[in-house]
C-alpha cells in the first residue's frame, strides 16, 4: 500500500499515523518529497482495506492499493511457470495444463438412470471425451424442482466410469457429502453458487482430491482467485478455474455473459489451469459449437459440455444439452481449431458394444 | 404456461404434443383459434423451462410463463395479509412486519471482545435498537483474513445480550454450526453469498429460529424469494428478507447499489418482512444517514446499521460502521422519518452502567 | 498521479522516464525511499491512462491516480458551497439548490394535444408541481414509434405554460433543434441516451438556458460529472443531474435500478442540484410514491414524476404515469417527508377553470 | 401479443376490451377455453407496451410478447440469406458477409499527424488488412482530452488512403459532419455512445455510404438491432455491427467483457455481417491476440484491431494498440485459424517503400 500524506501534514502526525500503522503490523517507509509525504507500507496488507487506513488520519489524503491479494494462486509463485493438474482415470492419467492437450469434459447435467448416463459416457468417450459429468446432488433454484438422485446417482456414475473409463466429475454442494462423493468422483466441482461457501471451501481444500471451481455468477476476477486460494491454503494444489458465463444486463439470448477474455487475463495472473463451459456460459445449446471453438482460439486447457440422450425430456438444463450425435459433430469442428493451435488429442475412439 | 402452436400446425401433431406435456405431468387445455391453437398448461409448473418445453416439437412457436415459480412465500398464500415475524429478546417479544414500528438492529461487523461488544450493545439499546448484531463466524475473501472469533465469541455474544437485553442476530456459514449458535442466537443469518447454498437453506428450514436471508449479490427478486421459499418449505415460516446492496458497474464511490425499490416491489409479491441494510448497500458510513432515512420513506420494516466503537481499527468493515455517538445523531434523525410515517418506537432508553 | 517504480530501478532509468513525464507536460517530483522511489506528478493528468503512463518504463511497478478528473463541477470548485440553479419560470424564479424547497416536476412522457397537455398542466400545477415536463421529440427504441409531435408540440407546451402559469422543461435530441425549442422551454433536458453525445454537450454547454442532464442507463458516477463537466466548460453553469434509473440485472419487476445512493455520493463531490426520477427509474406507477418519497428522505432537490391523465392509452410510457387523481395522493403523502425534512413548499393551489 | 384473461371474467368485459384493441389498430383473436380466455393480437405491436396493454382491465392476467420487435434487419425478412456489404476501396471492392473472407480493419485510435498514419496504414496493408481505422473526431469522457484533429485530421486520412489504398473507416460525432466526412470515408462508424442517438441515426439512414454501428456499452441484443433497424428504414441497407465489449461488474484487468456470443446469436437473428473490436472491447493490448483468435472461430466476418506506431505516446487508447511489429505477428497468428476455418484471405503483402 502506499499512502499519501496531505501537503503541509504536520511531522508529528506522520510520526503518530507511522505508529499506527506499525500496531496493525507494517513497516512504514517515509517517503518526503518537496511538496508531500508518502509512505510505503511493507507488510501483509493483503487483506487491508483501503478506505479504513484512510480513517486513521484526517491528514490522509489517500491510500493505494499495490498489491495482489492472492499468493499461492499467482502466476509468480510458481516463478511463471503453468501448474499441472493431474487427474488418475481408469483410461490413465490426464493432466489439465497450459502446455498440454485440450481436455474435454461431456455428459449430462443430471445422472437420471443407468440407461441414460452409461449410454451417455460410451458415446462421448467414443468422441473424444477424457471426462464424464453428471450431477448426483444438484442445485436448483426451486425446492420443487428435481434436486438430483443423490447417493444412488454415485452408484450409476460409477458405473458409468467402470463401463466407458472415463475419469468422473461431479458437484460436492454440502460439505458432509464429500466422502461419499470421492469414493466416486476424480474430481470435485465447487458450483457457481458455492464459489464465495468459504466453509465449503475450507473443506475441499483439506482433502486431497482436485477440485473444479466454478467462477460465481457475478464473481470478480480477483474473488474468484481469492476463492481458489483457499483451497490452496489449505493444501489442496488440485485446483481447476471454471468459466460458466456470468450475469450481465441482458440474457434474453444467451442466458449468461461467457467471459471468455478470462483465459488471457487467468493466464497472465495464475498457474492454474483454465476450463470453459460454454453450454452453462450461454444456456443455449445451438451457441455451443461456436464458443466453444472460440475458447479453444483462445487457449482454454478445457472444455466442459452438456451432452444429454434427449434434451428435450432432460431433468434439467436440456435447452443447453448437445444429443449424443451433434456432439460427435461438434467434436469434429472443434479439433480443425485445436489442430490448428496444436491442442488436439481427443481422437474419436471406437467403443466396444 | 401458455405454449403458442404455429400457424398451419397439424391436429395430430397437437395431439402429440398434449401427450407429451401429460406425460411430463401437465393438463393441456386446448384453445383452438380461427389462426392459432394455444394449450395452456394446468398443473405445477414452477420448475419447467420454457426452452425445453419449446423443444418438444418444431410446431411450436413459443411457451411464455404466466406463473410465478414461488407459492408459500407469496402475498397471495397468506390471502393479501402481511406476516408477521414475532422474535423473543430478554427485553420482550419483537415483531417484524408491515404493520408494526420499523425494528432497528445495530452493531459492529465482528465479535472482536468482551467489552467491545457489550458497550457497543449497551449504546445502541441507549439509542433504540432491539437486535445486536455481531459476526462470530465471517465470511471473508481472503483465507488470511479474520475469520471472526468463531465460537469463543458467541459466548461474548451471550454476554452481550445478558447485559444489554438485546436479541442477537448472528450469521451462520456452516450448518454443522447451526445447534450452537442457536444456543444464543435469537435471529440465525443467511449471508448474501449463501443466499442459493442451498444444503444450507434446508437445514436452516429444518430448525426454529426466525432467518434473516440476505440477498445475494446479483441474485434477481424471483431467485431471491426462491431461497426463501426453501426455508418456508422446509417447515421455517419465519423469515426476513434482507436487501444489502446488489453489484453494478460503478463500486467507485458506493460499493454496492442499494435496491430500494425492492421495498414497493416485494411487498406486492410476499407476505414476508423485509430489512435495508445501507451499511453493506453502500460500504462507507457517510452515505448510511440519507440511504436509511430513504428505506424508511420506502417503507421498510426493519434496518439493520452496522456501528462500532472506533471503525478505523475494525478487524473487518470498518468503513461502513458508524462510532456510537454518530449512532445516536442518526437515530435521532431517523425518528423524524420514522415518525412521520408513524413506524417509530426506537425511543432512546437510558441504560444503568 | 503517483508512479511507483520497482526496486532497483536504476538513477538513469528514473530520470529517462522524469523526462518522458516532462515532455507530456507533467512535473514529477522524485521521492526517494531505502526500497523504492516514488514519483508524484504535478500537472493535468485528468484525462491521461494510468495504464498508458506504465507503458513508459518496464521499470514503473504501478501508476496510481489521486486526482478527480472533473474541475468545475467539483464541490471544491465552488469551496464546498451548493450552486443555485434559478429558473424564470411566469409563476416567478424557482431555485434548484440544496438548500431550498424540493421542486416537482411533473406530466407527460410525451404532449399529445392541446386538451391533455393543457389539463394536465393545470392539474398538476394545482398539487404543488412548479414545471412541466412533456416530450416533443421523443427517443423511442423503435423507428416505428411514435416520435413525439415535434415542433407542433412546442406550441402546446406554450398553451399549457401560458394556461397553468408553470415552466416547461423538454427534451433536446438534435443540436438542430436547441433554439426553437428554447423559445418554449425554460429548461433543456438531455436525455440518458445522449449522455455521451458530446456534440450535443458541447452546443447545449454554449447557450444559455438550464440544462436537466440525466445520467445514462450504465453511466458512472464519474462519466455523468464528465458530461456536466463538458456543459460548464462550454460556459453555462446551470445543470441539474437527474438520476433515472441505471441498467443492472433484473428488469422483472422495476424496470431500471433507481440508484437514490447518488444522492450523498453526489453532494459529497459536486455543487450541483440533484433530480430523482423515480418514474422512468421504476418503470411502474405503483413503485413511483414510495421511491419519491426515499428521494426525499435521502435529500434530493427535485422530483420528475410522469402523470398522464389515462395512461392506459399513453402514446409512450403509459405503464410508469400516474393519473391527476393518485398525483393529487401521492403529493400529500410526500408532503408528510417532505415537512419531517423542512424542504417542502409545493402547496396544492387552486386553479382557476 | 397474447393477452391472457383471468379466470371468470365476463365476456362483455372480453368484448370491451376486444373493442380497446381495435381502437389502437389491433385485430383480437377470441380463443375461449374451458376455464380461460385468451386474445391473440394481431397487427403491428412491435412497439406496444405489455405493461400498458395490461393497464386497460383489471381482467387482464397477463400479456405475453411473442414478436421481435425488429423487421428489416431480421434474418427472416431477408428468407434467411445473409446480406453482403459491399464496400469500394482504391484496391477494389471488399465484402463484410457470412460467406466471404474475414475483413481486418485497422489503425490507431486518433489520426495524430501525417507521417503517423500514413506510415501506420502502409504497415497494417502489408500486414493484410484491407481497411484503415482513424478518428478524426473523437468521443472523450473529459471536455479537457484531445478530441481529435477534425477536419484537417479528414486531409491526413485521404493521404494515407491515397498512400496505401485501403478503404477508411472513421467516426462520426455530429450529424452537420456527415458529407465532409463522407468525402473521405469509405465506412461511417456509429460509434457506441451514440447507438441510440437517434437524430444521428435517421440521418446516417439518409445517406448512401456503408454505417459501422458499434453496440452500446450496455445495449441489449434487441436494442442494437432497433437502432440498426433505424438506419435500414431510412433507406441506407448497408450496416455491419460491431461488438465492442459491454459494461459489466469487473473491470479490474480487461476494461470491458468482450461478448462473443452475439456472433452466434446475431447469426440466427439479422442477415447483417458482424465484427468484433477486441481492442475496445478489452482495454488491454496483450489480451487482444487471443480475443481475436476467438472471435474468428466463432464465426466473426470482420475484426476490428487498434494499431499505433508508438502505443506508449499514442493521444488516445495507447494500452489498447498494438505495434506495427505486434500486428505482423498477430495477423501470423490469426491466419492459421482464418485458414482452419476457410475464411482467411488477409495474405500479407509487400508494400513499396
Amino acid at each position: 500500500m502506499i499512502v499519501v500524506m496531505k501537503v503541509g501534514t504536520p511531522t508529528a502526525e506522520v510520526d503518530r499515523v507511522s505508529e499506527e500503522f506499525r500496531s496493525l503490523g507494517l513497516e512504514p517507509e517515509k517517503i518526503v518529497g518537496k511538496h508531500k509525504t508518502v509512505l510505503g507500507l511493507v507488510g501483509d496488507t493483503a487483506d487491508m482495506d483501503a478506505l479504513q487506513l484512510q480513517d486513521l488520519s484526517q491528514w490522509i489524503e489517500s491510500v493505494l492499493r499495490v498489491e495482489k491479494p492472492y499468493k499461492r494462486v499467482s502466476r509468480e509463485y510458481r516463478h511463471g511457470e503453468a501448474s499441472e493438474v493431474v487427474v488418475s482415470t481408469p483410461s490413465g492419467a490426464v493432466t489439465f495444463s497450459q502446455h498440454h492437450p485440450i481436455v474435454v469434459v461431456a455428459g449430462p447435467c443430471s445422472v437420471e438412470n443407468e440407461q441414460m448416463i452409461v449410454e451417455t459416457a460410451q458415446r462421448v468417450k467414443a468422441a473424444g471425451a477424457k471426462f464424464l459429468r453428471g450431477g448426483a446432488f444438484k442445485p436448483r433454484t426451486s425446492p420443487y424442482a428435481f434436486q438430483g438422485h443423490g447417493e444412488s446417482a454415485l452408484a450409476l456414475l460409477a458405473a458409468a466410469k467402470e463401463a466407458s473409463g472415463l475419469g468422473i466429475i461431479t458437484e460436492v454442494m454440502d460439505a458432509a457429502d464429500i466422502d461419499v462423493i470421492a469414493e466416486v468422483a476424480d474430481v470435485l466441482q465447487v458450483g457457481a453458487r458455492n464459489m464465495q461457501n468459504f466453509s465449503l471451501l475450507k473443506k475441499i481444500g483439506a482433502q486431497d482430491k482436485p477440485v473444479l471451481l466454478k467462477r460465481g455468477m457475478s464473481a470478480t476476477i480477483d474473488e474468484w482467485l481469492m476463492a481458489a486460494e483457499y483451497i490452496l491454503a489449505g493444501g489442496n494444489p488440485n485446483v481447476i478455474l471454471c468459466e460458466r458465463g456470468i450475469r450481465t444486463f441482458d440474457s434474453s439470448y444467451a442466458r449468461n455473459t461467457l467471459d471468455l477474455a478470462v483465459i488471457p487475463v487467468l493466464r497472465s495472473l495464475t498457474h492454474l489451469p483454465i476450463m470453459i463451459d460454454p453450454s452453462h456460459g450461454t444456456g443455449k445449446s445451438e451457441y455451443v459449437p461456436a464458443m466453444a471453438a472460440a475458447a479453444i482460439a483462445a487457449g482454454t486447457d478445457s472444455l466442459m459440455i452438456e451432452v444429454h440422450p434427449n434434451p428435450a425430456k432432460a431433468m434439467s438444463d436440456g435447452p443447453q444439452s448437445l444429443t449424443p450425435d451433434r456432439f460427435d459433430q461438434v467434436m469434429g469442428e472443434l479439433a480443425v481449431i485445436g489442430n490448428a493451435v496444436n491442442r488436439w488429442d481427443a481422437k474419436p475412439v471406437p467403443v466396444l458394444a
